[in-house]
């Protein structure tokens, strides 16, 4: 590397540092069928399936503080996330493997309690831990799951197949899991301010339990097999809705209108909101770790998921040169923006 | 956690923590064939193969020192190491995905030379990168590596299949990335005693080699197939001999005789072990990262392996009451210890 070359990584962000790392790696081997670039990764499996693979790293730090997020709450929480990501390609989640960095200031019991999650995680998914790698680290708390994957052929939905006209629907409700992780900052300062000092988390049940124990919308996609519904595009919610619906855009190549009247929000995360003098709407466009699915299907399937209760119409599919908007209670058109997470930054 | 339980990992090493975090973690989903405890797990696939999975974490500090480790050699390992464990297998790597955790210290030049890295490798082995995941961290660099592939049902060869009178085989030549770690040790005290002197690495470029770019031997699947052998049990030397020879003997329920005379020491790992006043044979025992395969054989195969130049019989396997013992060269019987790494002694 030349000495006179530095681009620093924060100028570039996940996604740019992603797009960059892997430029140039297209796929050769002929049972790779599509490769990054979605939630998971697809691969040739047998004549009617495919098998789904996906990984994500947790670091102490960057995406959980140990002040408050328990070991078996953390255990639980990487497994579901990744299985988020094989559920987003309309998939059934079967196997996880686990890996740990882990410093010694650790004891064993901390890790049994880890497992402990992952255990819980992987019996209320049904999915068996296959392997893994625990070494140590002379820093904090590193977990690194797989989670692999089958989903019949004719069902795998990707980000790219979105046509104008599609409605965008979203599962559950939005912005919870990023108030919880406000209340649990908010309580942390406190906390250190003065130890001697109670936490004040009533009323903050709902959105604390989103932030530290959220679920894979596993449910959903048997939903969506019951109202015999293929979508058109899917993708999990884990960055904020805006840099999803974003993605499924870029992905289709398509335009959307999205309405800010529409966006699931439960009454928790609205008080939450306001106690923090937070607009709810920002923290569901760009708050991040709802874990629900973003998903378009053809406007001939809307009265199969009109009126579903696990499922909230929030707008449509337009043109690519429409634009990307949010409409709000004026009807203004607001260009969507995603702000995701700079790590770097 | 109870507070008054506290049980240090270093008290445990690798093995018995995984043993411990592990437990009960029995298969339930049908599509798992094999889970934890072979150098990878193994899934249903179709009528004919089984998908392998294997993944291994690589932390700086731990497993590389990037005062001499270069980023494209750090990527090329990264790759190879978790191959191999396919390849011990019996199977053939197809895909891989690469995690990172990196501190901002890193410009992205850094990251293109690891990609570098990764990508000849890839092109080497003739595997796709599929995906991973980059976030940042808060002080060293970890890649985690996830490497999948796949193998005809009839030739899977697990741990456990070594019977009494099998022949004991091991791949290439060992001990030498261990004398490569330790020139390169010697030679960083050298450099921060004092920067001005040149490092004296002549006569190393062997080890040296061996260490900074290890191969997997995907060379020996296609001889065991050309020569119509399909190994009773197989493992890839990562830990050093000791260890491996043991893993096979407890997972076969066996045990073995390891000849000291016959064990393949190139003369480059030999004259450096002199040079640093080391036994070879300790290097070869409890070394590491070799990356060869040890495997064993029937002994009516014995004709089809004897004299190949990638291939050495270096003992044979016993009842399990006869112990696992290396014969020295005046024929006394040396019970084989598995020393290992234990990252958190």
């Amino acid at each position: 590397m030349s000495e006179d070359r530095r681009t620093e990584l924060g100028d570039l962000g996940e996604f740019g540092l992603i797009d960059r790392l892997t430029k140039g790696f297209d796929p050769k081997v002929s049972s790779t069928v599509y490769g990054v670039g979605d939630d998971a990764a697809v691969l040739e499996r047998n004549e009617h399936e495919y098998t789904l693979i996906s990984t994500d790293m947790l670091v102490e730090g960057v995406h959980f503080n140990l002040m408050y997020m328990p070991f078996k709450h953390l255990g639980y929480k990487a497994v579901a996330v990744n299985l988020s990501d094989i559920i987003a390609m309309n998939g059934k989640p079967e196997q996880i493997t686990v890996s740990l960095a882990v410093s010694n200031r650790f004891p064993l019991e901390a890790l049994e309690e880890l497992y402990e999650g992952i255990r819980m995680a992987c019996a209320v998914y049904n999915v068996d831990l296959i392997g893994g790698d625990t070494t140590s680290s002379y820093s904090g708390l590193i977990v690194s799951v797989t989670a692999i994957g089958v989903v019949a052929k004719e069902k795998v939905v990707y980000r790219t197949g979105a046509k104008p006209n599609d409605l965008l629907v979203v599962t559950g409700d939005l912005g919870a899991a990023y108030m919880g992780l406000q209340v649990l900052e908010r309580e942390k300062e406190v906390y250190k301010a003065n130890p001697a000092i109670q936490p004040d988390l009533e009323g903050f049940d709902y959105v604390i339990e989103r932030q530290l124990k959220p679920e894979a919308r596993k449910d959903i996609i048997g939903f969506l097999a019951e109202l015999d519904v293929v979508p058109t595009a899917m993708i999990d919610v884990s960055d904020g809705l805006a840099s999803e619906v974003l993605h499924i855009c870029k992905g289709s190549n398509v335009g959307a209108m999205v309405y800010n009247a529409k966006l699931p929000i439960d009454s928790a995360t609205s008080l939450s909101a306001i106690d923090f003098n937070l607009d709810p709407v920002t923290c569901v466009l760009n708050g991040g770790e709802d874990y629900e699915l973003l998903f378009t299907v053809r406007q001939e399937d809307f009265d199969k998921i009109k009126g579903n209760p696990h499922m909230t119409i929030i707008g449509y599919v337009t043109n690519a040169d429409q634009g990307v908007f949010l409409v709000d209670s004026n009807d203004s058109l607001i260009p969507l923006k995603a702000q995701g997470w700079n790590h770097f930054g």
